[in-house]
C-alpha cells in the first residue's frame, strides 16, 4: 500500500501552503529579504559540562579542549549535512511532508534557496561548526537546461562565498545529485542511456568546481543509482567498466583544475537499487583496484550504510583504515531490527566508542571530517529539534572520543591484545611475516612443536573492560 | 543521502511539467472532455495459451476454463489496486516522480480524478477483471476540511457507480487513507492527539459508506502508521486500547448500515513505522482475541509483508486458515535480499503454487479474492508495463492453481503426509485429541512402548514431487 | 562445508582424552571422590564499587543494597543456566569441544554429574548467586531407558537437595530436554509419532516432579522442536493442537501434584527449526488465548530470541506485560549482525537500562528471574572466564537497574511521554476510552474541530534524556 | 538453550550404540571385510524422462545428451560432497546425531575409514558422478601426532587410488579441514598463536599433496576460521598479512609439487566465526588484488554463501565471472528466512536457471564443476534419502541448463539488453569506452543533446519472459 509522493506532495501544496515568513506576518515574497535571526528562540550553544539539564548545551563537547595533543574540534571537524537539515521534508514512503520550517515559503525559487543558505550559516554558528555538506540540487534549484541549473547554482555558491568571509565556515565536501531526477533512473554513469553519462559528467565538473571554488575539502561520489534493480535487464560487465572511465574523467578534470581535495567513494549495498556497486568498503576497494584507481580515491564510511551490508561500522572503519583508505566518517545510525536506511543521530556510546579508537589509530580524519548524514524522525517537527538532535550527536561522539581515550590510557585492553597474538613475536613469526617460511619449513616445525598451546581469547575480559569505561 | 519527496515534486513540477492529454495536442483544461480510448494501443487481452509469444495475451490464465469444480475467475477474483496502478508515480525515497502517463495533466483537480476514473475502467475492461481496490484518497483529492474531501471523493465516487453500469465490476475492497497526510504522522486511531483519532474515525466512517454504496465487498484496514518509532516516547498499552476502540465502533457501524462486507485487517510488520502494531498474522489474532473481536474481521494476507516479518507467504496463509481468519490475499512478492516493502508482480511459479495449495485447503476466498498490491518498478515507463505486469501475474497465479491442483490429483504428496502421521490414527492418538490422556496414562504408556520409531520425514521426497509438479 | 558432531566428538575422545581430575594426578574414577574446591583460585566474589580494577569483584552489583525500596538481589533473583556454564563444550556446527574444565573426567557417569553438580553450588555460593536453571538430561545422564533415565536423574537430585541444605539456593526453574534426543527430532509434544508424545509427557512429569521436590517456583516449556522444517511435509493444524492438548495435561498434573510455580513458555522464533510454533511473545499469547490457557501460563522472554524474531527486547518484554505474561527474563544478547542464537553475556548498558525499565513497570518480576542463559564464547577457555562472564552481565544489569532508577526519578522522560498523551486527558478522551464515542459521534467532534493540531514527538529530545542517565 | 555436541554424541555413543553392518548380523568387527554392496535396495539410477514417477530415476538430466555442442556431464561435472554424504550425522547446535547408516560401525578408526571409502564408491557409481570431494579429517581419522593422522590419511588415500582404477571417478577438489579440531578454534593461518599457523601450513601441504595424487583437478581454501568474534581483541591488519602469507607459501608449494589445479577460494560471510575475511567474492577479490595473488587463485561460488552475505547466487557468479574468478560452483541452497548456512539441496528451478545463464555466459567452468555441499535435512533418515536429494538436485540443475539455453535460444531476453544499451553503439558510446572522452567534451556533448531520452527499463518484460521459459 504505497502511494506515492508526487501525489503527497501536490495535494499538500494546493491543501495545505506552508505558511512562509511566519513572523514577516506571512509577507511571501521572492525576494532576498529575510536575511538573519532564523532560530531567535535558540541561544549560542555552549560547553556546560555533564551534569548540566540544558538540553540546548554540550555536556560532553568541548571544542577547544585538548585531547592526546588536539583540541576536540580537530579531532571531529563536524559538519551539518544540508540536504536532511534544510530540505528534508519528513516525507517517507508512505507519507507526505511535516516539516514546515518559518523560513520556507513553499517555493523552490532561487531567492528561497538563498534564504535558506543564510539559515545554513546562521544554525552552523549557533551550533558552532565549522563544516558543512552539500548536493549541488539541494542548495540551488534544478532549471530547464543545464546552463540554467547552473547559473542558479553559481548564484547561490556567490552568497555562501560571501557568507563565508570573516568565518573558517567550508564545505567539508561537496556533490552532484545523480539519484532524484528520472533522468538518472537507471543511473548516472552506469545508465542505459550514453547521453544521461554526459549529463552526470556536466554535473559532476561543475559540483567539482564549485566545491573547490568555496574551500571545500573533499568531494564524494556516492552511486545511489549506480546498480541495478534485476540482473535480468542488466548488462553489468559494460556498466562496471562505464563506471570506472567516468572515475577516471573525474581525476583528470580534479588535476586540471587543480583542486587537491580527496575524492571520496561512499559505500552501501543497496537502497534505492537492489544492488549498488559500491556495496562496501571491501567492494569498493577491489573496484578501485581493478581499475587501477586505488591511489586516486579514499572511502566515506556511513555507520548505516555498515549495518545495511551486515557489518559492524567499526568493522568498515577498520576495513576502509587497513586499505589505506579512510576518508571521511557520515556519523549515524540505523535501526538494529529495520532494512533500510534510517539515518539517525547516533546516541550510542558504546557504538561511538568503537568509531573513535578506529580514528585515533588512523592519526585523526583530517582533511576528512565528521559529517552528520542524519536526519530528524518524521515525527519531530519543532525546530528545536534540529538543534537537539545535534547537540546529542555531537556529545555522543564526544564521549565516545572520551572513553576511547580512556581505554587507551588505561592500557589493558590493548595489553590483551599484545598478549593475545605475542607468539608471533618470536623467530618463527619473523620469517613468516617475511615471508621466508615455506611449507616445508613450516611443516619441519610443526613436528618439531607437536600439538600447539592455545590460549583463552578472554573476550568477555574484553568486553568488562570496554563497559567499564563507558 | 536522502533528499525528500516535496522537494522533488516541487522542482519537478515547475522544470517539467508532466505533459497532459499527450494525443489531444496538450490541451490541457480542468474539464471532463477525455472519456475514453486511454489505451488505444492495447487490445482486449485474451488467452493464447502456453505456446504465445505474444506479450498481450494469457498464456495460463483462461478465466472460463473451470479447475476443481470452479471457473478460474472464481479462485482469484482478481483485482487491480487503484493507488500503484494510477496514482503509482515511481517516487522512492531517493528519488522523483518517473511516469508520466498521457491522460494525467499534472493536477490533482476533481476533474483530474474523475478522468483516472474512466482510465480504471477501461484498464479493467481490457484486461477482463471485474474487482478494483481503492483508499478514499487515491480516487479523489483532498480537501481543504473533511467537509471537502468528502463532497470530492462524492463526485467521483457517483462517476464510479456509473461506470459499473451495465458491468460486473465492483471494488473488492475499499479503504481510508490513515498514513500519508502529516496529520497522521503518529499514528490514526494511535495517535497521541485525540482529534485525529476523531478525525480517522470519520475518515473511516465515510469510506465505509462509499465502499457499501458501490456494492464493494469487504473493507481493509491497513495502520500503516499504527505503531512506534521508538518505545522511549510511546504508551504502547494506551495506544492498543485506543486501537480497539477504534474497531469497536468501525463493527458497531457497519452493522448499523448494514454494510455485509467482511472486515479485514492487512497485518505488516513495520515500514513506515519501526514497530507496526498488526505485525503479522498471529500477532493480529491475538490483539482480536484479546478484545473480544476475533469474530468480527478477517485477515488480508499480503507475501511482501510475509516475507518482511521473517515468514513464507505460505505460512501466514496457513496461520490465517488455521486461526479461522483467511480473508483475503495481496498477492505480490518481496526482494528477498533487501528488508522494505518491494511490492513486486510475483513471477515465481513455485510460490504462487504454495500459496494456491492454501487457498484449496480453504475452499477458496470469496467474498475476497486477489489484490494485486503490486506496482511497476520505478524504472518501467511504458503504458504497456502495466499491462504486462499484470497479465505476468495473473498467469503466474493461474500457473500455481493448475500446478496445486495438479499435485492434489497426483497424490503422492498427500499421500506422504498421512503416511507421516498415521500413528496417530491410533487408539491412543484419538484419546490424546480428544483430550482424554493424562501424563499418568501417557508415562504408563511411554513405560509400555519403550524407545518409540521415528521414521524419515522424506523432506527432499517431498521437494522432489513439488518440483516435478512445476 | 560442515562436519558433524559425533564425528568431532568421537575423534575428539579418541585423540584427545580429556586429562581428567587435573589436580587429583589425573587418577580418573568413576567415584564421587571430588567434592569441593572447584575454583581454588578464585576468591568469593565481592562488591567493590565502580573504581575497582578488579576483574573478580562486583562493581555496580551490590546485592544487599536497596534500591525503590527493596534490595538489587530481590530485583533481579540471578540464575545461572546449568548447561552453558557446566555442560557448555564450546562446540559449534563447525568446530568441536574447546573447554576441558579440571573436574570434568570425559565421560558422561553419574558420579560424574554428582561432581558437576558440586561445582556447581561451589560457582553460585562464590559467585553469590541463589538461583540455577536446569535441563533433565543436563544434570543426568539420560539412561538406555525412561526407568533408567529417572533414576539417574533421583540420585543427582537427591544430592542437590542435600547441598541445598542451609543455603538459600533453589532451582529459578527446572526443565525437561526434549530436543537433543534424536526421537524428538520431529517434535516432542508435536512429533508426528504418537509413541514420541507419550514419552515427551513421562519426561515432562518427571521433571516437574525433580522440580518441585527442589523447590524450583518456576517451570519451563521451550519448544526448539515443536515446528517445522517445510510446510510440504506438515500438519500444522494437527500438530498445534497436540501441543495444547499437551499443555492442558501440563496444567492438571501441576495442580495435582500441588505445584505452585509458573509455568512458563519461552517464545523464541526459530532455530533448530525453520519455523517454531513459539515464534514470539504475541504468537505465543495467541496460541494461549485460542486454547484457553491464557491464564495458566506466562512468558520466559529471552533478549537474543527478542531480537532473531525482528523484535527489540524491549518490546517483547512490553509485549509481555501488556498481555499479563512477563513471567522471567532469560538475559543475554546476541550478535546484531548474525541470524542465530549467540547467547552472549549482556555488556550493552543502554539496552539493560531498558529493560529494566520493563521490569519496574511491573513491579519487578518475582517470581520469576533472571536467568543466565549465557554462554562463554568458544574461544574463551580459561576457568576465570566463566566468573568474568557472570560478573560483566550482572553488573550491566545492575547499571540498567540504577539509570532506570535515575530517568524515572530525575522525570523528565516521564513528563515528556505524558504530555505526549495529554489530550487524552480530555472528555473526549474519556468517553473514547470508556467505549462511549460511536463514529457518528466522532465525526461530529472532527467536524467541529477543524484540522487537528500535531505536536513533535520529541524522539531526539528522549534519546539525549536516555542517552544522559547512561 | 543450547546443550553441546559432545554431550549428545558421547551419551549416545553408550546409550544407543549405531548397530553396524546390519546385513552382517551385527558382526561389528575393525577389519576390512565389508567390500561392498552398501545399497543393495538401489538401482543404477538412469534417465527416464519428464514424465516418471520413479524417485529412484533422473527426468532431467540424461548425462550423454549433448546440449550446445557439450554433453549435460560435461557441462556439470557434479560431484558429491564426502562430508556431507558421508560424515553428515544430523546433529545440529540443539541435537544430537540421527543417522545411523548401515555400514556404520559406530568407530572413528582407519578400517571404517576404508569402509566409507568403498561406499563412497559405490554411491557415486550408482549415481552415475564421476567427480568427489573430500576434507582431509573426513576421509581418515586424526591421529595423535600430525605424522599418524598423515599415515591415517596416506592409507585411505591408497585405497581410494585403487577404486579409481578402471573409472573415471577422481576428484573434484581436495581441501583441508582447518576448522573443526579445537586448535584451530582462533582461525588456522590467521591464529594468534603462530604455533597453528605452522600447523595448519603442515596440513594443508599434505592434503595438497594427496589432491594431486589422486588427480584432483582442484585445491580449495575455506577459511571458516579465519576471521574474527568481536574486534576487541583482534589485531584483523596482521591477521590479513598472515593469511596472505599462507597463500604465497600455498603458491609456491603447488608449483614445486607440479601440481596443475586450480586453487580455490570460497567466500562466506560469516558462521562459525562473526566475521570472516573471505566475506564475498568481491571482498575475496580484493585480498587477492591487494596481495598480489590476484592470477593465483579462482573462487567457490556457494549459493547458501552468496545469500548469507546478501547477494543473489546470480550476483556472486557474475561478480566473479566478471573479476575473472569464477573457478567452482558448491551447488546448494539456503532458507531465505533463516540466518545460518541450511545447506539445502536446490531445487527451485528459476535460480538453477539463473545459475546456468551464468555458467553459459562463463564458457563452462571446467576444470571446476558443480559440487553438491549440500546434506540431508536431520530428520531425512533412510539411506534412500540420499539418493533421492542427489537426484533430486541434479534434475534441478539440468531443468536449469535446458532452461537457460531455451531463453538463450529463443533470444529476446538477449534482445532486450542489447536494446536497452543500444545508445552506447554510437560513436560517443566508444570514444567514452575507449577512455577518450574528458569532462569537458562531455559537458559539451550534454549541452548540444538538451534533456535525454530515458526508456523504460521493461523489468517487467524480462521476468515475463524468463517465467514462461520456465
Amino acid at each position: 500500500m504505497l502511494l506515492l509522493c508526487l501525489i503527497a506532495a501536490s495535494f499538500l501544496v494546493s491543501a495545505d501552503p506552508p505558511t512562509c515568513p511566519a513572523d514577516l506576518g506571512g509577507k511571501c515574497s521572492d525576494s532576498d529579504d529575510w536575511q538573519g535571526d532564523f532560530f531567535p528562540e535558540i541561544p549560542k550553544i555552549k560547553y556546560e559540562g555533564p551534569s548540566s539539564k540544558n538540553p540546548l548545551a554540550y555536556r560532553w563537547y568541548n571544542a577547544e579542549e585538548e585531547i592526546l595533543g588536539k583540541k576536540m574540534k580537530d579531532w571531529f571537524r563536524f559538519s551539518v549535512a544540508f540536504w536532511h537539515t534544510f530540505r528534508g521534508t519528513g516525507g517517507d514512503p508512505f507519507g507526505a511532508a511535516t516539516k514546515y520550517w518559518p523560513w520556507e515559503d513553499g517555493t523552490n525559487s532561487v531567492s528561497m534557496a538563498k534564504r535558506r543558505m543564510r539559515a545554513n550559516f546562521e544554525f552552523l554558528k549557533k551550533l558552532g561548526v565549522d563544516w558543512w555538506c552539500f548536493h549541488d540540487r539541494d542548495i540551488a534549484p534544478d532549471g530547464t537546461t543545464l546552463e540554467e541549473s547552473n547559473k542558479n547554482l553559481d548564484e547561490v555558491i556567490e552568497l555562501a562565498k560571501e557568507l563565508q568571509k570573516g568565518s573558517k565556515i567550508r564545505p567539508l565536501w561537496g556533490t552532484a545529485q545523480l539519484f532524484l531526477h528520472p533522468r538518472y533512473m537507471h543511473g548516472g554513469a552506469t545508465s542505459s542511456e550514453v547521453g544521461v553519462y554526459a549529463y552526470a559528467a556536466a554535473q559532476v565538473k561543475k559540483a567539482m568546481e564549485v566545491t573547490h571554488y568555496l574551500g571545500g575539502e573533499n568531494y564524494v561520489f556516492w552511486g545511489g543509482r549506480e546498480g541495478y534493480q534485476t540482473l535480468l535487464n542488466t548488462d553489468m560487465g559494460r556498466e562496471l567498466d562505464h563506471l570506472a572511465r567516468f572515475f577516471e574523467a573525474a581525476v583528470a578534470y580534479k588535476k586540471k583544475i587543480g583542486f587537491k581535495g580527496t575524492l571520496l567513494i561512499e559505500p552501501k549495498p543497496q537502497e534505492p537499487t537492489k544492488h549498488q556497486y559500491d556495496w562496501d568498503a571491501a567492494t569498493a576497494a577491489n573496484f578501485l583496484r581493478k581499475y587501477g584507481l586505488i591511489d586516486e580515491f579514499k572511502l566515506n564510511i556511513e555507520c548505516n550504510h555498515a549495518t545495511l551490508s551486515g557489518h559492524t561500522c567499526h568493522h568498515e572503519l577498520e576495513t576502509a583504515r587497513l586499505n589505506g583508505l579512510l576518508g571521511n566518517i557520515d556519523a549515524n545510525t540505523g535501526d538494529a531490527q529495520t532494512g533500510w536506511d534510517t539515518d539517525q543521530f547516533l546516541t550510542d556510546v558504546g557504538e561511538a566508542t568503537m568509531v573513535m579508537m578506529s580514528v585515533i589509530k588512523n592519526g585523526g580524519i583530517a582533511p576528512g571530517g565528521f559529517n552528520f548524514d542524519a536526519k530528524l524522525r518524521r515525527e519531530s517537527t519543532d525546530v528545536e529539534d534540529l538543534f537537539i538532535a545535534h547537540i546529542s550527536g555531537m556529545d555522543t561522539m564526544a564521549r565516545g572520543l572520551r572513553n576511547a581515550v580512556k581505554i587507551l590510557e588505561e592500557g589493558s585492553l590493548n595489553e590483551l591484545v599484545r598478549k593475545r597474538y605475542s607468539t608471533w613475536d618470536s623467530e618463527l613469526g619473523k620469517q613468516i611475516e617475511e615471508g621466508k617460511a615455506d611449507f616445508e619449513y613450516l611443516e619441519k616445525k610443526a613436528k618439531e612443536f607437536g600439538e600447539p598451546k592455545v590460549s583463552s581469547a578472554k573476550q568477555e575480559l574484553a568486553e568488562m573492560i570496554f563497559q567499564s569505561a563507558m
